[in-house]
């Protein structure tokens, strides 16, 4: 059985009139969602569905998130714009088993600062520079194909120290032309859903084509797919003393 | 210098009316904020407040907060009457390096369910159950002077699964004569700020006089304590590349 | 690509004399490792092998590792009689990708000792108490299909404190007919091996034939198998300064 | 009570023949150790000790051992020359309690290899390039009074992968002028000790007379030193079922 997955990007940069938007069209003419969507639908282990910020519901309907099983969520300016509710279903969401990967300025987002619990800021700075991604933690599933490190020739820096809790795993650690190091891939589980934080991806580089990232999010998408047949919880009863001798 | 310590308490069920709260009388005829406060008191390390839901701001406004160094929080019934302010306040400070010691009923609390990102739910029971809590960290300074085990004969039982990230440190693990286990104390790191779970503590057993949970309510307000002239952050700035050069 | 897994097992017990092991032999007439591999037998994912301590090289030659994806570890008396080569042999497999599935006494054994770089001491006791084991981390692989709790009617009591590091994740904690509790099922990570700890299956209990307990081990497996195509690495060079602009 | 410690060194680069070994002899007149052991001598808070490689029992008897609260280890050259009945000797007393401090080229030591249960590889260049190291744990005591960063000019590289397990804390992670990066500043506990590892202390210069590294390694010896009336253990022992009743 595929998993579902719901790419979701806020679609505004790409829409947006001025030169810097135009590159970004350059780079991403169907959306930032489209290139990653396309990409996972190569694979027979995917159905694909995408979803965006200026949607009702911004997309994402109790209907849509019941059949998604992990969630990618691309953001960078708008995080403002997303409505609370939307946001309590997203993260009730993955308390329940879907999993969640966040992208690049995701970091800032509803979602994910809401589960980690922290501000998920940083250092930042946008010159094109240059980023190296050392891996880590080789023979996690999140890995898989990836050498022991990988180049990006351009990108936005993210700096250290990034205000989220202690990782479970660190997978993947950048350094920049500047000097800067960003903890670039980590994980994270709340309730029984599983998160992956990933970093690069500034709109104006062509980062999502990047061959090394997308594996990397396709298999994190199959890491943090819900294991079939899950665990079966009772929900948080109340049980009488001795019920383990009625049996 | 002292540690500058709040114990914070919902103080209503002290004060109400009726059988139940007789007896949470008898117990804590001051509240049971007084019970640890009083222990604290006994030593120069701490120096130490109250505080309560109702007062104004619950007792906790930024003057308070602005000099304490470690908050505990008791709560059980009244979590919802707590403002949406106080607690982003409450949180803010621990991020800033306020150490948090969340006790008993204060899992379901707003301030610990936003830092966790998760619900906090848990299994209960109550009809005052033997719990022995055994030692699973030994050498960690929460657990100074505390033997491989000890047992409380009476208390409320929480049971697995308790909906809380994985944590970084699991200390102690409780079984409970219905047979049911659970984590009873767990440390996380938000932020600059330490936070410690310990799970005993219902309102009808004199919990808060037993020897070793003050003991470790004591340990973990100097392990939660911020380190004097901790870590300088320069905030999450957006440094010019070159800078390294500059110096 | 199936699984590749062997199964080890001491196989002393199931034939040695006197009434203890004729209860052993009751239960597995054909060796504890036969009731393991004969369950992963039943599905094509696995590719099943057997090996034990008085073979040539204990079973586990240079090729017979070589073929192991993942290696599951029975032993509860003959510690010592494993050679410090193939323990040497064994822990740098699993540096290298392979898994490890340690079985309830394996917690002493050389290889788990090893690469723990702690003693694996516990408390005990053998009068067939009852255990329940309750998961603490729904949604992980190991747990699919495992309900919130299950009961063994009848087995050997480990206790805590269990001397291993701090896991990655905690999975499921035991508690005993007498009080104590345990850590029944964590894991951890050396190099690019993933282990995995199993408490139950004390040899004179049909424990192997128990439903859950199989899923479990048949879970492990899978969770712990290398990843295909693992991470690339170029094993530990010194390499030139440059490098990075010579690409 | 004065922490003692004791700052072991191999101490042969500073007695050696050659250009290296002058320059070696210039930093370090009477040795590293002496360098980390004159510093941490100027507070009340420490008593200070030394031990080297040629030494009897490399300096480490039993009764400098139990004497010993924290032990801090430099080593670069002469892994292979330390005996092992002294290793596991050393290793026993972290799992007692005693806390250990890791420095540099001590990565590849017998007593941390042991301890990890990893091999302790890393990539690696000597041209003396730049290290900045950037906190990613502000809050912890080890890194009280430090900045969000620090530059050492000229150092060893250390690069990614490092064969370590994931670590409790990651607290400093290091860039260099060659592109790559390294988890400098890390935390285990086995048994009831307490591990830091800290990268920097190539031998050519002069790091260990640099202000930060001098403060990271006063802070991570209060960190480690074992607690005040530490946890009381019953060993490992076998209790008759009722116990808990018989109290």
């Amino acid at each position: 059985m595929p998993i579902r997955v719901t790419v979701w990007n806020e679609f505004r940069h790409e829409k947006a009139e001025g030169p810097k938007f135009d590159l970004v069209r350059s780079h991403y003419p169907d959306g930032i969602h489209e290139a990653i969507a396309s990409h996972l639908r190569k694979s027979a282990d995917f159905q694909v569905g995408t979803a965006w910020l200026d949607q009702p519901e911004h997309g994402l309907t109790d209907e849509v998130l019941a059949r998604t099983d992990v969630l990618t969520w691309w953001a960078h300016g708008h995080h403002a714009a997303v409505g609370d509710a939307i946001v309590s279903r997203v993260c009730q969401r993955v308390l329940d088993g879907m999993g969640l990967i966040v992208l690049h300025s995701g970091h800032a987002s509803k979602p994910f600062t809401r589960l980690m619990g922290t501000s998920g800021k940083l250092k930042w700075r946008e010159v094109g520079e240059r980023e190296i991604l050392w891996v880590t933690k080789p023979g996690h599933p999140i890995l898989a194909g990836i050498h022991d490190h990988f180049v990006l020739p351009h990108e936005e820096m993210y700096g250290e120290f990034f205000d989220v809790p202690e990782p479970q795993e660190t997978l993947l650690i950048s350094s920049f032309t500047g000097g800067e190091v960003f903890r670039s891939g980590m994980t994270w589980q709340r309730g029984a859903g599983k998160i992956f934080y990933l970093r690069p991806g500034h709109e104006t580089y062509p980062t999502y084509k990047d061959a090394n990232i997308l594996k990397i999010i396709e298999n994190a998408v199959k890491w943090a797919a819900p294991v079939t047949g899950g665990t079966v919880l009772p929900g948080f009863p109340n049980p009488k003393i001795g019920w383990v001798d009625e049996k």
